[in-house]
């Protein structure tokens, strides 16, 4: 991508309309763009990041069996009181048409996808299925001021899987619990399982919790162990790891998945029934995984940054490198900027080139900062004068210098 | 894909509640599954063939210049009231917070856009831009009756281009119609460049009408030159071509897509002003390209099909090959047919592998033809007697034997 063909501005400041550092960054850096609080544009740079991050959960998704499909935002009354949720549902956002029908705005896609699954399940042959969907949710949030990580419209990923019994329903369980590790790794996100059971539904619930000062979620945490439990769950009880019974601290955290058994709640609300080996008639076991892929994204804002702005993991980095060329007065400077630019694009790897003439070299080092691309090319006389190009990793302090001719080797196929 | 993984079930018969071609057939085949009148959930079928209209869709976009980025569909009261459109919009769906906001539920996006680029566009340097995204929309339908041709929530790309002089606009214009041709070549839909110019906007406003008893518009077709005018736009003034003035026919259709310009509508209403070379403001001057990609996938069905079923286009279809395997009793028979199955997934091949062992060749057979798989490749007893597979296209008549040697040639990358 040439950079004079993005027609996103970056700022100089952050905005003062913002109160969290996820929107502050992403804001100033033209990532998202606020349309009122809690709902955010995602520009290009910015959509190139959820792009990546939703790749990587599909993918790990598609691994573990699951199967995307793409329900509804758009929801019927009489599902939500099917399960009793229609007056309960704290945020539910609804709506109401002129012609008279009444609908939710889905947060959640319970109320979906059990009765869809009506008519495809019937006997225990038919299992176990998981389907899942990575698609645009709505909460009528009181207060939505902490940027992408809470928000009154966002992006998630549910999956839904559904079994013969409760035995294969655990096992599915630990299928999750291994493909959100997946997950959360190549996110190069260290995002802390925490038991959060015992609640409405099972002792076999897990939160996925990223340790930030920003996060609305207090847990304890195990540092030996890397897990943790959750303070609403069980008070002082946690004070003591659950696997090396060591001390733990309490930590604030933001919450970026969960994974819990369902059990029959559900399926009896909208009788979703198979017929067992005997031809018994028994309810459907069930569990549901969730993922903020727009939260996940502010969460990594939140916690991968300097003083100078972003600093995004390779995986979901908006491009892997930012080529910037300085103004010269000397064409091969452009020449062989281009040069190199063309060969990135020929290799399929992910580059941004600030080919910008009437910005000065200063503030184009400041904005490829705030921008955080993982590796920085610069191009300019002064390189050329040694025919090399100046390597900076956005991580590391020290910048060197690399011999044009072994450039190439800092080229890799975009994720 | 193994289909005895897939959880869809077919359904033997039609479904009653539909009225619809399309949506007997999507229903039936199971690429989409109905939650009410004009909402459904796009079943993992559907949504490959929805992936695959859309990413035609974005490369063509991508091509022309335009950048995508992705608008929210909860937009704020006070926008629409800028354009005098809260009241006004006849399809407009609403909703309330509890807490007090009030917000539409957007069905196009010229309430969020034009804001937006308010930050972005302030000097004629900064032109020309064109945006687009591919998202979910929302229209408060009266009547939902026509399948993914009419929906309370649907698929859609919208684009919008902004231009320091009409001129520019005018030309980007001819781009975009151009790469609108480019798309509706690759959906191997005939869509007819339609004049509805003449309306709110202007004279360049054109409609790309697919050909269909089932469409709501009607349209004065001239056959020799492929190009209509819309009935709405010029009463009986159209019987004659605008090319070749020969007598024209009228017709139904369906529009799949639109391009007009907005001139300066909007951005008077947002007051999206720019400095020209001379350092005078001036109001920015803009073009809206929109495409409906669910109704698309609607009209394919609508249109490519017979009396067994769908028949997709290669370049839209779920998967290039259905490979059908014939229960036996001689291993060798699913031998050969894992075989084929597994070099078509070396191959990045999208195939679909009836492997199911419970299943009788007649319904086998009836699946298929009612998925529309372009190629059908069938191995059984009967086949592997002659060391061979049968093979059949989905839109020709005859099957032929083709020895299991020479089935690779049938292999090819997934679009």
């Amino acid at each position: 991508m040439l950079q004079s063909k993005l027609f996103t501005k970056m700022e100089k400041t952050p905005p003062r309309d913002e109160e969290s550092l996820n929107a502050k960054l992403l804001v100033q850096a033209g990532f998202v763009q606020k349309l009122m609080a809690g709902v955010y544009t995602f520009l290009p740079l910015g959509l190139r990041v959820l792009n990546k991050i939703e790749n990587i959960v599909r993918e790990e998704m598609n691994n573990a069996g699951a199967i995307e499909m793409l329900m509804p935002g758009l929801q019927p009354k009489e599902n939500w009181e099917a399960t009793k949720r229609w007056d309960t549902f704290d945020a539910l956002l609804k709506t109401k048409s002129k012609f008279g029908g009444e609908y939710a705005m889905g947060p959640t896609h319970e109320e979906v996808v059990y009765p869809l699954l009506k008519k495809h399940l019937a006997s225990y042959r038919d299992f176990p299925v998981a389907v899942y969907q990575i698609q645009t949710k709505f909460r009528d949030e009181k207060r939505a001021k902490s940027g992408l990580l809470r928000g009154r419209e966002f992006r998630m990923k549910d999956c839904y899987s559904y079994h013969a019994s409760d035995e294969e329903r655990d096992k599915y369980y630990d299928v999750m619990k291994n493909s959100y590790m997946n997950i959360f790794k190549r996110l190069e996100l260290n995002a802390v399982p925490t038991n959060a059971g015992g609640g409405t539904f099972s002792e076999l619930s897990m939160e996925f919790q990223v340790l930030c000062a920003a996060g609305e979620d207090v847990i304890y945490l195990c540092e030996n162990c890397n897990v943790a439990v959750n303070k609403e769950l069980s008070g002082d009880l946690a004070a003591k790891c659950p696997k090396c019974k060591d001390l733990t601290n309490e930590k604030k955290s933001i919450e970026v998945g969960n994974i819990f058994p369902l059990k029959e709640t559900f399926a009896k609300n909208f009788n979703l029934v198979f017929k067992d080996n005997t031809g018994k008639e028994k309810l459907v076991s069930a569990g549901c995984y969730g993922l903020g892929t727009s939260r996940v994204m502010g969460a990594i804002a939140e916690v991968k940054n300097d003083d100078f702005g972003l600093i995004w993991p390779k995986s979901v980095a908006p491009y892997d490198i930012h080529l910037v060329y300085l103004k010269s007065n000397d064409r091969n400077v452009m020449a062989e900027a281009e040069k190199f630019y063309r060969k990135c694009l020929e290799a399929d790897a992910g580059i941004l080139f600030d080919d910008r003439d009437d910005v000065s070299a200063g503030s184009k080092f400041a904005e490829s900062d705030l921008i955080g691309i993982p590796l920085r090319v610069v191009i300019s006389d002064r390189t050329l004068e040694k025919e090399s190009a100046e390597i900076k990793k956005r991580n590391e302090k020290n910048a060197g210098l690399v011999k044009l001719d072994d450039l190439d080797s800092y080229i890799s196929k975009d994720s």
